[in-house]
């Protein structure tokens, strides 16, 4: 049951797109009115667990934290910091009485859930203009699915989206990219899309190509197309300011940028330098941004990842008056070690000097700065269908709940250690409670070096999550599957990825199609599994348990109903595994998992990218007696239940 | 069987004080001289594990990392970064035939093995004047034991060292610290030192208090003593330039500290400011520096840090020359992103820069660079026992095979991440192979914000580290035991400590009287525990199985031979644990262990600080027969074999 209170006058964020009854007053928390904001709060007992806030820094149970909405740039994805790229305002409290609320307001929002030891969860929203959403269910998951429910259907990505892809800051030339298909080629390793990060660009700007490197994209896209490999770029949210620059001179035609409190456009240096950013609140502004894109889908390019939309800030006019580097100089002598806290203040003063026409609304960013790389999302996802007569791949490194429905999620620039790949385990089920489906990490860590081993690990747990994409950075170790020598084990773990394809894929659109969560905490089906938090199920017949420990040969999972443990060292091996306790060993060339009782695995033949996937020669692993089988063109947006058929075990 | 090849003119280093036999050329690598560097090179096999390298990244086996020695002041506790704070070029190759070498010489080594799947061992010495050590034996243990021999007994810390320690980059006034001494008194929780870092200090000068603070330290000194609490003053390596300064004075006089290419004292900007670097090379200086230390004991303190000793320069005349900070302006706006490269550059300039006498030689201190923070160390270690008629407590930052001997160490600025207690697991098997018994890390993580479940898996993993230190830094989240709400946990896992105290005494003196080892992988007893790199043995009777992973309730054991599964929540509670793996369940208010066949661990009463301890009221847990219980008022000198006796199961 859920139920919308509305408090002040809130900003539209279109989070939530399903009819929501209108209540009264707040029930579950109690209300504190503040000046300017509202203060919720309610206490937990002992054993209440607390889930939600997506893409969030802690446990997957939120206890013992403090979590701050506020959209940011940073690779400190520690818990000496509250604030990732993210804000999904959405916790369950998992008690005697299940219930759930979501925060919908794109101001800054502080949680504190049983921090330090307090006993209660308190919601502190800088605003009194909001949305409040409560939600009462039987469980957890049914609060979960409540919230997807009313967020509407979440974004569907074509098929090769499925695939493997391999990324890295620093490929600059098609040179580069035809050398990682070949590596891949060469090695017997599939791939299916390779990321062009902004090095593809002429001056780091969004809608083109440097010339000198590319001179001809779309010859290069169908080059590589012909050797099964689609290319997938990147675009920033800042328009460089480039006077005789087409999209620049639209965008300043239209008034599409965020305006300055006096009128003028506001400016911000970014990669490409001193940028404008599209209004992306503003309808007008989102359908002129996602047109731009056409300069790609003419080329033949049908998939992106939209990155910088904290939006991210260098520096700024303010900053800049005072004479950039002196003024940092100056900072940095000033304020030592504050010289973060400093950086932060002075991101708040940019975003409090510009503003927003949501459509009529003036609106200072502040207020509603999380909402930002949402409304990207948005505009782009919205262009690319109109652009387009197929589905495409989109993925977005900001977010706001409702953002889902339009594109996928990374979860930002981790990096290259066992703590992030924990952390990508627990960001999965935590960002299906908020509806972001498609999503994953950068395997094998986006800074520092990554090691064999850690590879290795990460390709095995990534292999379950929708988005598989290896990333690095500039500077670091090569972390393409091939460049650790040895090239075995890394051919069986992402081969495994292709696999699982069928499954991957059905279980994927089924879960988008019927509201449901793709991947979720174990413990959602299995209360005896509470507060197991490191393994996962994946789709309706796999439980994963994946290895995050360095130097672990083996770990213990709890099988909370007799399974199939499946074993996967380049084919299936199946034996039962009892409910209880087990100590698998788990070698680095393998991967193993495990099938629930009663349900099926459709395992597909060897391939090399998604467009060799056959649904019709599969087999069926597990005890279950029947399979509900999606497929389609993996392209086509009539995406319906007429598309899934019944497979029988034989 | 150990020899000693000779190459060139080595710098005397000390770091082996046994006699041992020359041979006449290398028997297990095949070297390579080039005009300026040593290359050794052996291949690897398959199976093949290589150990030693004590504080390094990397796993316990060190297969497929690369390491240089070149000891660093460094945050960057990551496969990224190839230098911690010290150099410990001590290998050993576990294969059909094991074999170690110790490549002594105090300039930069670089060690690849089987780095990025290459299938050898290179180590890369940047110089032609070196001692290589040869060890042969039976096993991978017997040839760490031979190394230990070879390098002298090992430091043995008072009793009280033994217990738990407070610290934090912060506490700056008796107020601090009285806080420390009642929150833990008034939790119930034990507590033996609280270290003093530099805040203590006047202007961040060695050998001073600030006055306004701290008025009269010794009566300060002895407060806290009556509390059963222990001071600890941190002292840094490099002496500011302060004219009328006693200190400073008598150094200069003394021709003291390490010079210039002209002759004149080599200055570096470090936390007081301009600095200079007393000649720990030379034994003269040596003396001069650890008679300072009077200062402290003088005033009843007897127990010290050494910090910044790699040593770390913030920055120095020649960076200082081309004023400083506009400097620092123009590298980051030249170099951007290279700038940590471009500091490293700095650093060996600097390093090249000044020279040593040592003891009439002169010597460029880069080219010994590694040997510095071990020098300081056996300057204060020598100094100490010349001042005291009583053992001290002494951990050093940066240290080299040898400083072992004169003090402990600690592995630097860690951070509260679950990697770095990861790291901390595998630095203390590797430390004790090069002779550093007296180790820990800070626990909790010194940089950023630790969370209570963090902190109680890593004190319930210290409490077998000889130094069982919490340690965090400026701004950070509150980490004292009694920070997190509900202490009842944090009483129970450092209580233990406590009550293990007659075994973890007994076993380190044991160890150090014996040269042996206190903390070994499991496999260094047991080979069919192979790999098993988060499992260790803690001294002749305890196996630990440490929790490492956050979310985990659980955790699986390889038992390699039946044992006795200890639990511990306040009480011990014993049960049998038959050969094999297990599921062990292990809540975050208690610590599980293992006690081998056969063997004993006696256990103490409850006690607040090690001055309690009442060596004649033990139990005695474990299906053993005898035990070997070391004993003496804990801080007498005399310590020998004399001093144990055996307890026999009654």
């Amino acid at each position: 049951m859920i139920t919308k209170i509305v408090f002040g006058d809130p900003v539209r964020t279109d989070a939530v797109t399903a009819r929501v009854p209108k209540g009264e007053k707040v029930k579950n928390f109690s209300l504190t009115r503040e000046e300017k904001r509202l203060v919720f709060r309610c206490p937990l007992k002992a054993g209440d667990a607390v889930y939600g806030l997506g893409e969030t820094m802690g446990r997957v149970n939120k206890r013992g934290g403090r979590y701050i909405s506020f959209n940011t740039d940073t690779a400190d994805h520690t818990d000496s910091n509250p604030s990732l790229y993210a804000s999904h305002n959405f916790i369950v409290i998992d008690g005697e009485r299940p219930f759930g609320a979501f925060f919908d307001t794109p101001a800054k929002v502080t949680f504190e859930i049983d921090y330090m030891g307090s006993g209660e969860v308190v919601a502190d929203c800088e605003t009194c203009d909001l949305n409040l959403y409560e939600i009462e269910g039987g469980s957890a998951y049914e609060v979960c699915r409540e919230l997807i429910r009313a967020v509407g259907r979440c974004y569907l990505p074509p098929l090769w989206a499925f695939g493997y892809g391999q990324s890295r800051f620093g490929y600059a030339s098609p040179e580069d990219f035809r050398a990682v298909a070949d590596g891949y080629k060469n090695n017997g390793i599939p791939l299916d899309y390779i990321c062009m990060d902004i090095d593809y660009m002429d001056g780091y700007r969004d809608f083109s190509f440097n010339e000198r490197s590319f001179p001809d994209p779309a010859a290069f896209a169908s080059d590589m197309r012909g050797r099964g490999i689609r290319l997938v770029p990147i675009v920033d949210a800042g328009i460089k300011i480039e006077p005789g620059d087409p999209v620049y001179e639209e965008g300043v035609k239209g008034g599409y940028f965020c305006k300055n409190r006096d009128g003028g456009f506001f400016s911000a240096g970014v990669w490409p330098g001193m940028t404008h950013f599209p209004d992306f609140l503003n309808t007008s502004a989102r359908e002129w941004f996602g047109r731009q894109y056409k300069f790609y889908t003419d080329r033949g390019f049908e998939g992106f990842w939209n990155d910088m939309n904290e939006p991210a800030i260098f520096y700024s006019e303010y900053t800049k008056g005072l004479k950039n580097p002196l003024y940092r100089l100056a900072m940095d002598i000033l304020f030592g070690k504050r010289r973060k806290e400093k950086k932060e203040r002075e991101l708040v003063r940019d975003y409090k000097s510009f503003f927003h026409d949501a459509d009529g609304r003036r609106l200072r960013h502040y207020d509603v700065h999380n909402l930002f790389g949402a409304m990207m999302t948005r505009a782009t996802s919205e262009g690319l269908e109109r652009l387009l007569d197929h589905r495409f791949m989109l993925f977005s490194r900001s977010s706001f709940i409702g953002a889902g429905r339009y594109g996928g999620v990374w979860t930002g620039d981790n990096s290259s250690t066992w703590e992030h790949l924990m952390l990508n385990v627990r960001h999965m089920p935590s960002l299906n409670m908020c509806g972001f489906l498609f999503s994953g990490a950068d395997t094998g860590g986006f800074g520092g070096n990554c090691t064999r081993e850690l590879l290795l690990r990460w390709l095995a747990f990534s292999v379950f999550t929708p988005l598989m994409r290896n990333h690095t950075s500039k500077f670091t170790r090569n972390q393409e599957a091939y460049s650790f020598g040895d090239t075995d084990a890394f051919r069986k773990v992402i081969g495994l990825r292709y696999r699982l394809l069928p499954y991957i894929y059905s279980e994927y659109m089924k879960a988008a199609l019927r509201s449901d969560m793709y991947i979720k905490p174990v413990e959602f089906v299995y209360p005896e599994a509470k507060g197991i938090e490191d393994q996962l199920l994946v789709g309706d017949s796999i439980m994963i348990a994946p290895v995050v420990t360095e130097g672990a040969l083996s770990r213990n999972v709890f099988v909370p109903e007799d399974m199939t443990l499946v074993r996967y060292d380049g084919g299936f091996k199946c034996e039962s595994a009892s409910r209880g306790w087990h100590t698998v060993g788990v070698g680095l060339d393998e991967v193993v998992f495990f099938v629930r009782r009663g349900k099926l695995l459709p395992v597909g033949k060897p391939i090399m990218n998604t467009g060799e996937y056959d649904a019709a020669a599969l087999e069926l692993l597990g005890d279950g007696e029947t399979y509900e089988l999606y497929t389609d063109d993996g392209l086509t947006r009539e995406c319906t239940e007429a598309n899934i058929r019944l497979l029988k075990k034989a």
